[in-house]
Protein backbone atom coordinates (compact mmCIF):
# COMPACT_ATOMS: atom_id res chain seq x y z
CA UNK A 1 0.00 0.00 0.00
CA UNK A 2 0.91 3.59 -0.94
CA UNK A 3 0.42 6.13 1.68
CA UNK A 4 0.22 10.14 1.11
CA UNK A 5 -0.12 12.08 4.21
CA UNK A 6 -1.06 16.33 3.34
CA UNK A 7 0.59 17.67 6.95
CA UNK A 8 3.24 15.48 7.92
CA UNK A 9 3.22 17.15 11.57
CA UNK A 10 2.29 14.89 14.75
CA UNK A 11 -1.11 12.84 13.52
CA UNK A 12 0.00 12.47 10.03
CA UNK A 13 3.66 11.64 11.16
CA UNK A 14 2.79 8.99 13.62
CA UNK A 15 0.15 7.55 11.38
CA UNK A 16 3.10 6.73 8.50
CA UNK A 17 5.48 5.53 11.67
CA UNK A 18 2.45 3.51 12.87
CA UNK A 19 1.46 1.90 9.40
CA UNK A 20 5.23 1.24 8.91
CA UNK A 21 5.90 -0.21 12.10
CA UNK A 22 2.82 -2.87 11.38
CA UNK A 23 4.40 -3.35 7.60
CA UNK A 24 0.91 -2.35 6.42
CA UNK A 25 2.45 0.35 3.94
CA UNK A 26 5.22 0.43 1.37
CA UNK A 27 5.88 3.62 0.72
CA UNK A 28 5.06 6.94 2.16
CA UNK A 29 4.78 10.55 -0.09
CA UNK A 30 5.11 13.78 2.56
CA UNK A 31 3.16 16.88 1.45
CA UNK A 32 3.88 19.88 3.46
CA UNK A 33 4.12 24.27 4.04
CA UNK A 34 7.03 23.94 6.35
CA UNK A 35 10.63 22.70 4.30
CA UNK A 36 12.60 22.05 7.72
CA UNK A 37 9.67 19.68 8.86
CA UNK A 38 9.68 17.61 5.34
CA UNK A 39 13.34 17.56 5.82
CA UNK A 40 13.12 16.28 9.53
CA UNK A 41 10.60 13.69 8.02
CA UNK A 42 12.90 12.14 5.73
CA UNK A 43 15.31 12.48 8.49
CA UNK A 44 13.49 10.53 10.56
CA UNK A 45 11.93 8.14 8.36
CA UNK A 46 8.27 8.69 8.50
CA UNK A 47 8.41 9.44 5.07
CA UNK A 48 10.01 8.34 1.81
CA UNK A 49 9.86 11.01 -0.23
CA UNK A 50 8.05 14.24 -1.22
CA UNK A 51 5.43 15.83 -3.47
CA UNK A 52 4.79 19.66 -4.18
CA UNK A 53 0.88 19.06 -3.72
CA UNK A 54 -1.63 17.01 -2.60
CA UNK A 55 -2.87 16.48 -6.31
CA UNK A 56 1.13 15.13 -6.39
CA UNK A 57 1.62 13.01 -3.81
CA UNK A 58 -1.77 11.48 -4.58
CA UNK A 59 -1.18 10.39 -8.48
CA UNK A 60 -0.49 6.98 -7.71
CA UNK A 61 -1.50 6.33 -3.95
CA UNK A 62 -4.06 3.98 -2.82
CA UNK A 63 -4.82 5.90 0.82
CA UNK A 64 -4.50 9.69 1.57
CA UNK A 65 -4.54 11.06 4.81
CA UNK A 66 -5.04 14.65 5.08
CA UNK A 67 -3.82 15.72 8.35
CA UNK A 68 -3.28 19.65 8.44
CA UNK A 69 -5.30 22.75 10.52
CA UNK A 70 -9.02 21.90 9.31
CA UNK A 71 -9.51 25.70 7.68
CA UNK A 72 -6.79 23.87 5.15
CA UNK A 73 -9.00 21.59 3.75
CA UNK A 74 -10.81 22.98 1.03
CA UNK A 75 -8.09 23.77 -0.67
CA UNK A 76 -6.67 20.30 -0.06
CA UNK A 77 -9.94 18.59 -1.48
CA UNK A 78 -9.41 20.98 -4.38
CA UNK A 79 -6.04 19.34 -5.09
CA UNK A 80 -7.38 16.02 -4.90
CA UNK A 81 -10.83 15.93 -6.92
CA UNK A 82 -8.81 14.33 -9.76
CA UNK A 83 -7.73 11.36 -7.55
CA UNK A 84 -8.64 7.46 -7.20
CA UNK A 85 -7.48 7.14 -3.63
CA UNK A 86 -9.44 6.11 -1.00
CA UNK A 87 -9.10 9.40 1.26
CA UNK A 88 -9.49 9.88 4.98
CA UNK A 89 -8.06 12.42 7.34
CA UNK A 90 -7.35 13.30 10.82
CA UNK A 91 -9.78 16.82 11.73
CA UNK A 92 -10.91 17.51 15.01
CA UNK A 93 -14.16 18.53 13.78
CA UNK A 94 -16.63 16.92 10.94
CA UNK A 95 -19.10 19.29 9.82
CA UNK A 96 -17.35 21.58 8.26
CA UNK A 97 -14.85 19.05 6.76
CA UNK A 98 -17.06 17.09 5.18
CA UNK A 99 -18.67 20.34 4.08
CA UNK A 100 -15.40 20.98 1.95
CA UNK A 101 -14.90 17.81 0.94
CA UNK A 102 -18.87 17.96 -0.37
CA UNK A 103 -18.23 21.23 -2.35
CA UNK A 104 -14.79 19.88 -3.77
CA UNK A 105 -15.00 16.50 -4.85
CA UNK A 106 -18.79 16.46 -5.64
CA UNK A 107 -19.57 12.95 -6.19
CA UNK A 108 -16.21 11.35 -5.64
CA UNK A 109 -17.36 12.06 -2.16
CA UNK A 110 -17.59 8.46 -2.06
CA UNK A 111 -13.96 7.86 -1.58
CA UNK A 112 -13.90 9.96 1.09
CA UNK A 113 -14.21 8.70 5.04
CA UNK A 114 -14.21 11.44 7.35
CA UNK A 115 -11.95 10.03 10.54
CA UNK A 116 -10.91 11.89 14.07
CA UNK A 117 -8.05 10.19 16.38
CA UNK A 118 -8.89 11.67 19.16
CA UNK A 119 -4.84 11.58 19.69
CA UNK A 120 -3.73 14.85 20.52
CA UNK A 121 -0.96 16.16 22.68
CA UNK A 122 0.52 19.16 23.01
CA UNK A 123 3.39 18.60 21.07
CA UNK A 124 3.56 19.26 17.08
CA UNK A 125 5.49 18.56 13.99
CA UNK A 126 7.21 15.89 12.51
CA UNK A 127 9.78 15.83 15.58
CA UNK A 128 6.90 15.37 17.92
CA UNK A 129 5.20 12.29 15.70
CA UNK A 130 5.14 8.52 17.47
CA UNK A 131 4.45 5.04 16.19
CA UNK A 132 2.76 4.87 19.67
CA UNK A 133 0.56 7.50 19.10
CA UNK A 134 -2.79 5.88 18.44
CA UNK A 135 -2.25 2.47 20.33
CA UNK A 136 -5.43 2.55 22.59
CA UNK A 137 -6.54 5.61 21.31
CA UNK A 138 -9.88 6.16 20.12
CA UNK A 139 -10.55 6.67 16.45
CA UNK A 140 -14.23 8.21 15.14
CA UNK A 141 -15.29 7.32 11.79
CA UNK A 142 -18.25 9.52 10.52
CA UNK A 143 -18.87 7.54 7.45
CA UNK A 144 -21.45 9.16 4.93
CA UNK A 145 -24.00 7.90 2.95
CA UNK A 146 -22.06 7.72 -0.15
CA UNK A 147 -19.04 5.90 1.04
CA UNK A 148 -18.95 2.21 0.08
CA UNK A 149 -19.04 -0.62 3.03
CA UNK A 150 -15.87 -2.52 1.90
CA UNK A 151 -14.17 1.51 1.87
CA UNK A 152 -15.57 1.96 5.36
CA UNK A 153 -13.87 -0.92 6.41
CA UNK A 154 -10.17 -0.27 4.88
CA UNK A 155 -10.18 3.01 6.31
CA UNK A 156 -11.49 1.32 9.72
CA UNK A 157 -8.88 -1.33 9.43
CA UNK A 158 -6.10 0.89 9.39
CA UNK A 159 -6.72 2.89 12.02
CA UNK A 160 -6.77 -0.58 13.50
CA UNK A 161 -3.46 -1.06 12.03
CA UNK A 162 -2.51 1.96 14.41
CA UNK A 163 -3.86 0.59 17.23
CA UNK A 164 -6.70 2.54 17.53
CA UNK A 165 -9.75 1.25 18.79
CA UNK A 166 -12.40 2.84 16.01
CA UNK A 167 -15.63 3.91 16.70
CA UNK A 168 -18.83 5.23 14.25
CA UNK A 169 -20.96 8.41 15.28
CA UNK A 170 -22.77 11.02 13.03
CA UNK A 171 -20.82 13.76 11.95
CA UNK A 172 -23.07 16.31 13.96
CA UNK A 173 -23.28 13.89 17.21
CA UNK A 174 -19.47 13.96 16.73
CA UNK A 175 -19.02 17.89 16.50
CA UNK A 176 -21.16 18.42 19.78
CA UNK A 177 -19.39 15.76 22.32
CA UNK A 178 -16.02 17.00 20.89
CA UNK A 179 -16.69 20.90 21.89
CA UNK A 180 -17.61 19.29 25.39
CA UNK A 181 -14.84 17.37 26.05
CA UNK A 182 -11.87 18.50 23.71
CA UNK A 183 -12.85 21.88 22.55
CA UNK A 184 -14.36 23.62 25.47
CA UNK A 185 -11.52 22.57 27.61
CA UNK A 186 -8.68 24.09 25.62
CA UNK A 187 -10.38 27.52 25.11
CA UNK A 188 -10.47 27.42 29.04
CA UNK A 189 -6.66 26.68 29.53
CA UNK A 190 -5.99 29.19 26.95
CA UNK A 191 -7.80 31.90 28.64
CA UNK A 192 -5.92 30.91 32.04
CA UNK A 193 -2.62 31.55 30.35
CA UNK A 194 -3.40 34.43 28.72
CA UNK A 195 -5.12 35.98 31.76
CA UNK A 196 -2.12 35.27 33.93
CA UNK A 197 0.66 36.36 31.21
CA UNK A 198 -0.88 39.78 30.39
CA UNK A 199 -0.67 40.72 34.65
CA UNK A 200 1.97 42.93 35.97
CA UNK A 201 3.29 40.08 38.14
CA UNK A 202 3.19 37.33 35.57
CA UNK A 203 6.41 36.18 36.62
CA UNK A 204 5.37 35.82 39.92
CA UNK A 205 2.55 34.33 39.64
CA UNK A 206 3.90 32.00 37.62
CA UNK A 207 6.81 31.39 39.70
CA UNK A 208 3.95 29.94 42.83
CA UNK A 209 2.65 27.59 39.61
CA UNK A 210 2.46 24.16 40.63
CA UNK A 211 1.75 20.68 39.23
CA UNK A 212 -2.03 21.47 38.90
CA UNK A 213 -1.49 24.54 36.96
CA UNK A 214 1.00 22.60 34.83
CA UNK A 215 -1.56 19.70 34.30
CA UNK A 216 -4.69 21.89 34.24
CA UNK A 217 -3.06 24.10 31.39
CA UNK A 218 -0.92 21.30 29.23
CA UNK A 219 -3.18 21.80 26.50
CA UNK A 220 -2.88 25.82 26.26
CA UNK A 221 0.85 24.46 25.05
CA UNK A 222 -1.43 23.16 21.77
CA UNK A 223 -0.68 24.49 18.38
CA UNK A 224 -2.22 28.15 17.97
CA UNK A 225 -3.18 27.28 13.95
CA UNK A 226 -5.23 24.30 14.42
CA UNK A 227 -7.29 25.33 17.55
CA UNK A 228 -7.93 28.81 15.71
CA UNK A 229 -9.55 26.28 12.85
CA UNK A 230 -10.96 23.81 15.39
CA UNK A 231 -12.94 27.22 17.05
CA UNK A 232 -13.88 28.60 13.64
CA UNK A 233 -15.24 25.08 12.11
CA UNK A 234 -16.79 24.29 15.18
CA UNK A 235 -18.45 27.90 16.39
CA UNK A 236 -21.71 27.19 16.84
CA UNK A 237 -21.59 24.48 19.16
CA UNK A 238 -18.53 25.91 21.08
CA UNK A 239 -20.32 29.32 21.82
CA UNK A 240 -23.45 27.32 22.80
CA UNK A 241 -20.68 25.10 25.25
CA UNK A 242 -18.89 28.40 26.48
CA UNK A 243 -22.30 30.14 27.14
CA UNK A 244 -23.48 26.73 28.86
CA UNK A 245 -19.76 26.72 30.84
CA UNK A 246 -20.04 30.55 32.00
CA UNK A 247 -23.70 29.83 33.22
CA UNK A 248 -22.26 27.01 35.75
CA UNK A 249 -19.45 29.19 36.84
CA UNK A 250 -22.08 31.93 37.51
CA UNK A 251 -23.92 29.16 39.74
CA UNK A 252 -20.86 28.43 41.98
CA UNK A 253 -19.86 32.21 42.13
CA UNK A 254 -23.13 32.64 43.51
CA UNK A 255 -22.44 29.54 46.28
CA UNK A 256 -19.20 31.16 47.23
CA UNK A 257 -20.69 34.91 46.90
CA UNK A 258 -23.34 33.58 49.95
CA UNK A 259 -20.86 32.06 51.60
CA UNK A 260 -23.31 28.61 50.81
CA UNK A 261 -20.51 26.24 52.25
CA UNK A 262 -22.87 22.92 52.03
CA UNK A 263 -23.65 23.42 48.35
CA UNK A 264 -19.84 24.58 47.43
CA UNK A 265 -18.98 21.03 48.82
CA UNK A 266 -21.97 18.68 46.88
CA UNK A 267 -20.96 20.13 43.82
CA UNK A 268 -17.14 19.78 44.60
CA UNK A 269 -17.84 16.05 45.34
CA UNK A 270 -20.46 15.18 42.66
CA UNK A 271 -17.51 16.43 40.47
CA UNK A 272 -15.01 14.12 42.16
CA UNK A 273 -16.91 11.53 42.10
CA UNK A 274 -18.11 11.55 38.49
CA UNK A 275 -14.40 11.80 37.64
CA UNK A 276 -12.96 9.20 39.90
CA UNK A 277 -15.80 7.29 38.61
CA UNK A 278 -14.87 7.89 34.72
CA UNK A 279 -10.93 7.26 35.47
CA UNK A 280 -11.50 3.58 37.37
CA UNK A 281 -13.76 3.15 34.48
CA UNK A 282 -11.34 4.10 31.54
CA UNK B 1 12.34 17.14 67.93
CA UNK B 2 8.40 15.92 69.15
CA UNK B 3 6.30 16.68 66.59
CA UNK B 4 2.34 16.69 67.09
CA UNK B 5 0.44 16.79 63.13
CA UNK B 6 -3.10 18.42 64.00
CA UNK B 7 -4.71 16.08 60.84
CA UNK B 8 -3.18 13.24 59.66
CA UNK B 9 -3.66 13.65 55.51
CA UNK B 10 -1.53 13.99 52.62
CA UNK B 11 -0.05 17.21 53.95
CA UNK B 12 0.35 16.31 57.49
CA UNK B 13 1.17 12.57 56.61
CA UNK B 14 3.86 13.83 54.54
CA UNK B 15 5.33 16.19 56.58
CA UNK B 16 5.76 13.21 59.50
CA UNK B 17 7.25 10.95 56.95
CA UNK B 18 9.63 13.54 55.50
CA UNK B 19 10.87 14.52 59.31
CA UNK B 20 10.93 10.88 60.15
CA UNK B 21 13.19 9.84 57.04
CA UNK B 22 15.48 13.06 57.38
CA UNK B 23 15.62 11.53 61.28
CA UNK B 24 14.82 15.20 62.24
CA UNK B 25 12.07 14.08 64.55
CA UNK B 26 12.00 11.21 67.46
CA UNK B 27 8.06 10.85 68.31
CA UNK B 28 4.86 12.07 65.80
CA UNK B 29 1.79 12.49 67.68
CA UNK B 30 -1.62 12.63 65.14
CA UNK B 31 -5.00 13.96 66.02
CA UNK B 32 -7.24 13.52 63.45
CA UNK B 33 -11.54 13.18 62.91
CA UNK B 34 -11.42 9.75 61.00
CA UNK B 35 -10.21 6.74 63.36
CA UNK B 36 -9.77 5.09 60.29
CA UNK B 37 -7.38 7.22 59.07
CA UNK B 38 -5.60 7.77 61.93
CA UNK B 39 -5.21 3.37 62.71
CA UNK B 40 -3.53 3.26 59.08
CA UNK B 41 -1.40 6.06 59.95
CA UNK B 42 -0.35 4.48 62.80
CA UNK B 43 -0.05 1.26 60.48
CA UNK B 44 2.36 2.89 58.21
CA UNK B 45 4.47 4.10 60.47
CA UNK B 46 3.63 8.06 59.79
CA UNK B 47 2.21 8.33 63.64
CA UNK B 48 3.60 6.98 66.77
CA UNK B 49 0.88 7.40 69.25
CA UNK B 50 -2.65 9.55 68.66
CA UNK B 51 -4.12 11.81 71.22
CA UNK B 52 -8.09 13.00 71.43
CA UNK B 53 -7.33 16.49 70.61
CA UNK B 54 -4.99 19.10 69.59
CA UNK B 55 -4.34 20.60 73.34
CA UNK B 56 -3.02 16.78 74.47
CA UNK B 57 -1.28 16.31 71.67
CA UNK B 58 0.65 19.42 71.58
CA UNK B 59 1.34 18.90 75.77
CA UNK B 60 4.53 17.85 75.40
CA UNK B 61 5.41 18.89 71.64
CA UNK B 62 8.16 21.10 70.34
CA UNK B 63 6.06 21.53 67.31
CA UNK B 64 2.56 21.40 66.10
CA UNK B 65 1.78 21.33 62.99
CA UNK B 66 -1.85 22.17 62.18
CA UNK B 67 -2.91 20.49 58.56
CA UNK B 68 -6.81 20.32 58.42
CA UNK B 69 -9.20 21.88 56.04
CA UNK B 70 -9.03 25.93 56.95
CA UNK B 71 -12.17 25.90 58.42
CA UNK B 72 -11.25 23.87 61.29
CA UNK B 73 -8.45 25.97 62.32
CA UNK B 74 -10.32 28.46 64.85
CA UNK B 75 -11.54 25.50 67.61
CA UNK B 76 -7.71 24.00 66.92
CA UNK B 77 -6.30 27.52 67.62
CA UNK B 78 -8.78 27.37 70.59
CA UNK B 79 -7.64 24.44 71.98
CA UNK B 80 -4.06 25.02 71.41
CA UNK B 81 -3.84 28.29 73.64
CA UNK B 82 -2.06 26.73 76.54
CA UNK B 83 0.58 24.91 74.77
CA UNK B 84 4.32 26.49 74.40
CA UNK B 85 5.25 24.84 71.15
CA UNK B 86 5.85 26.16 68.16
CA UNK B 87 3.18 26.45 66.17
CA UNK B 88 3.27 26.31 62.13
CA UNK B 89 0.44 24.83 59.35
CA UNK B 90 -0.24 23.75 55.75
CA UNK B 91 -3.30 26.11 55.04
CA UNK B 92 -3.97 26.73 51.51
CA UNK B 93 -4.62 30.56 52.72
CA UNK B 94 -3.14 32.95 54.90
CA UNK B 95 -5.06 35.93 55.96
CA UNK B 96 -8.08 33.78 57.58
CA UNK B 97 -5.82 31.81 59.30
CA UNK B 98 -3.65 34.79 60.92
CA UNK B 99 -7.27 36.13 61.91
CA UNK B 100 -8.02 33.21 63.26
CA UNK B 101 -4.66 32.65 64.91
CA UNK B 102 -4.73 36.32 66.57
CA UNK B 103 -8.20 35.59 67.82
CA UNK B 104 -7.83 32.85 69.79
CA UNK B 105 -4.07 32.91 71.12
CA UNK B 106 -3.80 36.50 71.86
CA UNK B 107 -0.16 37.68 72.35
CA UNK B 108 0.78 34.17 72.39
CA UNK B 109 0.11 34.54 68.33
CA UNK B 110 4.20 35.21 68.57
CA UNK B 111 4.70 31.15 68.95
CA UNK B 112 2.73 30.68 65.41
CA UNK B 113 4.36 30.74 62.12
CA UNK B 114 2.48 30.26 58.98
CA UNK B 115 2.97 28.16 55.90
CA UNK B 116 1.38 27.33 52.98
CA UNK B 117 3.64 24.11 51.14
CA UNK B 118 2.13 24.34 47.45
CA UNK B 119 2.29 21.06 47.05
CA UNK B 120 -1.27 19.58 46.90
CA UNK B 121 -1.99 16.37 45.03
CA UNK B 122 -5.64 14.46 43.94
CA UNK B 123 -5.36 12.24 46.54
CA UNK B 124 -6.01 12.51 50.45
CA UNK B 125 -5.64 11.10 53.50
CA UNK B 126 -3.12 9.07 55.28
CA UNK B 127 -2.75 6.79 52.74
CA UNK B 128 -1.50 9.22 50.29
CA UNK B 129 1.38 10.60 52.26
CA UNK B 130 5.03 10.52 51.12
CA UNK B 131 8.06 11.07 52.47
CA UNK B 132 9.02 12.99 48.94
CA UNK B 133 5.62 14.88 48.48
CA UNK B 134 7.57 17.73 49.29
CA UNK B 135 10.94 17.54 47.52
CA UNK B 136 11.72 20.20 45.17
CA UNK B 137 8.27 22.34 46.32
CA UNK B 138 8.07 25.74 46.85
CA UNK B 139 6.87 26.17 50.82
CA UNK B 140 5.61 30.15 51.18
CA UNK B 141 6.24 31.43 55.01
CA UNK B 142 4.05 34.39 56.09
CA UNK B 143 5.73 35.84 58.81
CA UNK B 144 4.44 38.03 61.62
CA UNK B 145 5.61 40.58 63.05
CA UNK B 146 5.25 38.94 66.48
CA UNK B 147 7.25 36.49 65.10
CA UNK B 148 11.03 36.22 66.83
CA UNK B 149 13.70 35.59 64.13
CA UNK B 150 14.68 32.40 65.90
CA UNK B 151 10.96 30.45 66.09
CA UNK B 152 10.87 31.68 62.12
CA UNK B 153 14.36 30.26 61.16
CA UNK B 154 12.96 27.05 63.39
CA UNK B 155 10.42 26.79 61.36
CA UNK B 156 11.84 27.30 58.08
CA UNK B 157 14.37 24.80 58.55
CA UNK B 158 11.86 22.33 59.42
CA UNK B 159 10.09 22.81 56.30
CA UNK B 160 13.91 22.67 54.27
CA UNK B 161 14.72 19.38 56.02
CA UNK B 162 11.41 17.96 54.52
CA UNK B 163 13.26 18.92 50.91
CA UNK B 164 10.98 22.19 50.38
CA UNK B 165 12.19 25.62 48.59
CA UNK B 166 11.05 28.14 50.94
CA UNK B 167 9.83 31.53 50.31
CA UNK B 168 8.94 34.07 52.41
CA UNK B 169 5.40 36.58 51.45
CA UNK B 170 3.31 39.08 53.00
CA UNK B 171 -0.17 37.07 53.67
CA UNK B 172 -2.21 39.52 51.63
CA UNK B 173 -0.18 38.76 48.39
CA UNK B 174 0.03 35.00 49.13
CA UNK B 175 -3.60 35.06 49.18
CA UNK B 176 -3.71 37.23 46.08
CA UNK B 177 -1.07 35.00 44.53
CA UNK B 178 -2.77 31.54 45.00
CA UNK B 179 -6.11 32.85 44.18
CA UNK B 180 -5.11 33.16 40.32
CA UNK B 181 -2.66 29.92 40.13
CA UNK B 182 -4.52 27.18 42.69
CA UNK B 183 -7.75 28.42 43.51
CA UNK B 184 -9.65 29.47 40.41
CA UNK B 185 -8.05 26.27 38.34
CA UNK B 186 -9.34 24.38 41.13
CA UNK B 187 -12.63 25.76 40.37
CA UNK B 188 -12.72 25.87 36.58
CA UNK B 189 -11.64 22.18 36.72
CA UNK B 190 -14.48 21.50 39.32
CA UNK B 191 -17.40 23.19 37.11
CA UNK B 192 -15.97 21.53 33.72
CA UNK B 193 -16.30 17.92 35.49
CA UNK B 194 -20.06 19.03 37.05
CA UNK B 195 -21.10 20.85 33.83
CA UNK B 196 -20.48 16.98 31.66
CA UNK B 197 -21.33 15.35 34.61
CA UNK B 198 -25.21 16.64 34.93
CA UNK B 199 -25.68 15.84 31.40
CA UNK B 200 -27.74 13.24 29.74
CA UNK B 201 -25.57 11.98 28.03
CA UNK B 202 -23.03 12.47 30.48
CA UNK B 203 -21.52 8.39 29.91
CA UNK B 204 -21.06 9.16 26.36
CA UNK B 205 -19.38 12.59 26.89
CA UNK B 206 -16.45 10.81 29.27
CA UNK B 207 -16.26 8.03 26.88
CA UNK B 208 -14.71 10.44 24.30
CA UNK B 209 -13.04 12.71 26.92
CA UNK B 210 -8.52 11.81 26.48
CA UNK B 211 -5.86 12.71 27.63
CA UNK B 212 -6.19 16.40 27.73
CA UNK B 213 -9.50 16.44 29.25
CA UNK B 214 -8.02 14.04 31.98
CA UNK B 215 -5.24 16.60 32.92
CA UNK B 216 -7.12 19.87 32.60
CA UNK B 217 -9.48 18.06 35.02
CA UNK B 218 -7.21 16.18 37.65
CA UNK B 219 -7.54 19.08 40.21
CA UNK B 220 -11.23 18.53 39.96
CA UNK B 221 -10.69 15.27 41.74
CA UNK B 222 -8.97 16.74 45.19
CA UNK B 223 -10.51 16.92 48.21
CA UNK B 224 -14.27 18.61 48.47
CA UNK B 225 -14.57 19.95 51.64
CA UNK B 226 -10.94 21.16 51.53
CA UNK B 227 -11.49 23.01 48.60
CA UNK B 228 -15.21 24.10 49.79
CA UNK B 229 -13.55 26.02 53.00
CA UNK B 230 -10.25 27.36 50.66
CA UNK B 231 -13.20 28.99 48.30
CA UNK B 232 -15.16 30.48 51.41
CA UNK B 233 -12.10 31.46 53.28
CA UNK B 234 -9.92 33.48 50.05
CA UNK B 235 -13.94 34.70 48.62
CA UNK B 236 -13.00 38.21 48.26
CA UNK B 237 -9.80 37.44 46.26
CA UNK B 238 -11.65 34.29 43.99
CA UNK B 239 -14.87 36.27 43.25
CA UNK B 240 -12.38 39.26 41.99
CA UNK B 241 -10.72 36.10 39.42
CA UNK B 242 -13.52 34.70 38.60
CA UNK B 243 -14.88 38.15 37.64
CA UNK B 244 -11.32 38.40 35.39
CA UNK B 245 -11.53 35.15 34.19
CA UNK B 246 -14.86 35.72 32.73
CA UNK B 247 -14.10 38.67 30.75
CA UNK B 248 -11.16 36.83 29.61
CA UNK B 249 -13.56 34.50 28.44
CA UNK B 250 -16.13 36.70 27.06
CA UNK B 251 -13.14 38.52 24.66
CA UNK B 252 -12.74 34.69 23.05
CA UNK B 253 -16.06 34.46 22.74
CA UNK B 254 -16.33 37.60 21.15
CA UNK B 255 -13.37 36.65 18.43
CA UNK B 256 -14.78 33.43 17.81
CA UNK B 257 -18.42 34.97 17.56
CA UNK B 258 -17.33 37.07 14.51
CA UNK B 259 -14.55 35.12 13.49
CA UNK B 260 -11.47 36.96 13.90
CA UNK B 261 -9.27 33.96 13.34
CA UNK B 262 -5.81 36.55 13.15
CA UNK B 263 -7.36 37.51 17.11
CA UNK B 264 -7.42 33.92 18.30
CA UNK B 265 -4.09 32.94 16.81
CA UNK B 266 -2.56 35.42 18.55
CA UNK B 267 -4.39 35.07 21.56
CA UNK B 268 -3.47 31.56 21.86
CA UNK B 269 0.02 31.83 20.57
CA UNK B 270 0.78 34.17 23.23
CA UNK B 271 -0.86 31.61 26.29
CA UNK B 272 1.22 28.85 24.70
CA UNK B 273 4.46 30.86 24.61
CA UNK B 274 3.91 32.17 28.15
CA UNK B 275 3.31 28.42 29.04
CA UNK B 276 6.25 26.94 27.23
CA UNK B 277 8.59 30.05 28.72
CA UNK B 278 7.20 28.83 31.85
CA UNK B 279 7.59 24.81 31.77
CA UNK B 280 11.26 25.45 30.50
CA UNK B 281 12.08 27.56 32.93
CA UNK B 282 10.84 25.46 35.96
Amino acid sequence: MKVAVIGVGLIGGSFALALKQAKAVSHVVGVGRNAANLKLALERGIIDSTAPDPAAAARDADLVLIAAPVAQFPAIFDSLKESKALITDGGSTKRDVIAAARKALGKKIARFVPAHPIAGAEKSGAAAASAELFRGRRVVLTPLPENAKGNVARVEETWKRCGAQVARMDPEEHDAVLAVVSHLPHILAYALVHGVARRNNSAQLFSFAAGGFRDFTRIASSHPEMWRDICLANRDRLLQEMKSYANELGSIRKLIAKGDAAGLEKLFAAARDARNKWIHSS
